[in-house]
């Protein structure tokens, strides 16, 4: 079965320049040809985009999509004043811990469904809303039902019960906890914040999740400035996410590293945290990522195109770049590279926008702009 | 023909405290019954609201729907630095001049269907994309044919053909163009503002709309602060637009009339113009409302539920206030009665979310969270 989606008015291809008056052919579930509409191939579908946009399917590099419950209150209390604290992550383990895996099942199939109506295709999936050996065995397992990008995020917080003992916890994390998670996860990850955990904490744990085969990532510099983003680009990680309070020295240890930096305007914007500069970061040299972080506590959006708009506005990107870090950037996140690209021989993840360039998601914040999502090579919305 | 619609788990009426476990019964186009769940009468058709939240169907009160082309690129050059400028407004004069009447048919048919799908049921729609007798004419004309709350802005902005002639303008404006207009429009507006038009000639403008029976409401202090918003509440607006820059002495005179302010939170974020102090106002007395101001130049959203995101984020509304102002307060700037409220003798506007409280509508910004929307008692998306 193939399929020819032509007269695009503009391709972003993250595989050099935007092409115009262009076509891309689907053959199964991977791009088989992409170029100018009038050399075609002939195919058993065609679809015609209309003269509008089309884009690689959005690569949503960091979410934690497995969880009960939900945090509204709380949300409004911060916006009337109330400040934003790791701790209140508590809440939501205590909502997950009580949920049957099937209310957790259901929960997440609505949040995937909302997220490839809004032009997601490929999504990193996070535990940490467990937080017992047999919570977050669960939370792994369920998120493995629906995306190969699992992470297990043991470390989230110290839960409750091991509060003044979080060394011990980290015990847990690195022990029987991982022993269960791993099998089903691809990814090990740490929140390195005051608040949460320690940086020789955060080390402990990823060191232990490298040596069960896990790849490294972590979430650092959200609530202020620390070691971090400097620990992971030493162990190598694929991603260090928020970036919120940066120094020169973060800058610079990103600039000379692989490690990809993860911005998630999201948190910022529902946490009244002041915006990260991401032109300082790419102007830097730093590889920027842009995702969600799809969370009841601190950044509750699921839209990709609305972290656009935001990068747009208020961390100095250009639309051009913000479209690059929410799908080319995310996949560098992730380590694929058969994502985040419209190219021959790629995963078939694409976008048709209900607009003539890439540039509207950001002029035209808020507006539902997706018009058609192909996931290997599928319409699934 | 009646619909109930039932298991509402959280109802804003906009008529006394919102409702829980409640139902509200749709007949013909009007609303008969709001009350709880369990003592709804009979009714030919049942909807299930499954527990989620219901509102008044939005009331945006200020948009620029009818014009050809738009400003991708212009959005672009800004967000790398350039100022926004009122100038702008001419570039779409030209092509809206060049577009036909079936041209900026569709255009706007496909604008109100993209609004009522985000949950918008009553409009009001500007002139001033013509500026010359022949097209303003055409403009208001095809926006009644959508709207009843059609307003004529001839005095937009100088056009180029009238640079260093704005007096010889506005006796156009006045004069013919107010003439052929005044029959197809309820509502008479100017943009008062350095580089639109002086105070003085927006006396002018809005005195020769009253003595034709417009009623008056203005765009003030968008880019600067000025007399606009004084001139506004002296000769009895129901509303004035933007307040991005308001001094004490307008607030004052705002609270103690009965001149709205409309805040347009989209220009602000599309223009990264500072956000106004909706707190200051609503603490002072203020009557608030939000609108989406779409248009090309300053704000391309139509979405409300965005408006009331960033109005909750940046200019300290509650999600409560805000809601309200995106329903309630839309209907107060427009002078209505009819809408924006859920209560026996309303119209049957009412918008079904997929969450529920209305409080995700600012806690999960950018995502659609409109299952359904009724305008008149017809389900419309």
């Amino acid at each position: 079965m193939t399929t020819l989606l032509t007269n695009i008015g503009e391709l972003t291809t993250n595989d050099g320049p935007a092409l115009h008056d262009a076509a891309v052919l689907i053959d199964g579930d991977l791009i088989s040809w992409v170029g100018p509409a009038v050399q075609a191939p002939s195919a058993d579908e065609i679809v015609d985009a209309g003269g509008r946009a089309v884009i690689p399917g959005f690569v949503d590099s960091h979410s934690h999509l497995v969880f009960g419950g939900d945090r509204a209150a709380e949300f409004e209390a911060r916006m009337a004043g109330q400040k934003y604290a790791a701790g209140g992550i508590r809440s939501t383990v205590a909502a997950t811990r009580t949920a049957t895996d099937d209310e957790l099942r259901a929960r997440l199939r609505g949040f995937i469904e909302e997220l490839q109506a809004q032009g997601t295709t490929t999504v990193e999936i996070k535990s940490g809303y467990g937080l017992s050996v047999d919570d977050e065995a669960r939370l792994v397992r369920i998120a493995a039902e629906v995306t190969p990008e699992v992470t297990f995020l043991g470390a989230h917080v110290v839960p409750a019960d091991y509060a003044d003992r979080s060394d011990e916890y980290v015990d847990l994390v690195t022990g029987p906890m991982l022993d269960v998670c791993a099998p089903h996860a691809k990814w090990i990850d740490v929140f390195c914040e005051t608040g949460a955990f320690t940086v020789e904490q955060s080390r402990r744990v990823l060191e232990a999740g490298i040596a069960r085969g896990l790849a490294p990532r972590m979430h650092a510099s959200q609530l202020g400035p620390g070691e971090g983003v400097r620990l992971a680009v030493e162990l190598g990680a694929a991603s260090v996410d928020h970036g919120t309070y940066l120094t020169d020295d973060d800058v610079y240890a990103l600039a000379a590293s692989d490690t990809v930096l993860t911005l998630l305007p999201g948190v910022e914007f529902s946490t009244r945290q002041p915006y990260p500069d991401a032109r300082r970061l790419i102007d830097a040299g730093v590889t920027v990522a842009l995702a969600c972080d799809t969370n009841p506590g601190s950044s509750f959006t699921s839209s990709m195109p609305f972290c656009i708009a935001v990068a747009v506005r208020d961390m100095g990107m250009t639309p051009t770049e913000a479209v690059w870090a929410a799908t080319a950037g995310g996949a560098a996140a992730l380590r694929r590279d058969d994502v985040g690209v419209i190219a021959p021989g790629k995963r078939a993840d694409l976008v048709l926008l209900k607009a003539p360039t890439h540039i509207h998601l950001a002029y035209r914040p808020g507006v539902p702009l997706v018009e058609r999502v192909w996931k290997d090579g599928v319409a699934v919305s």
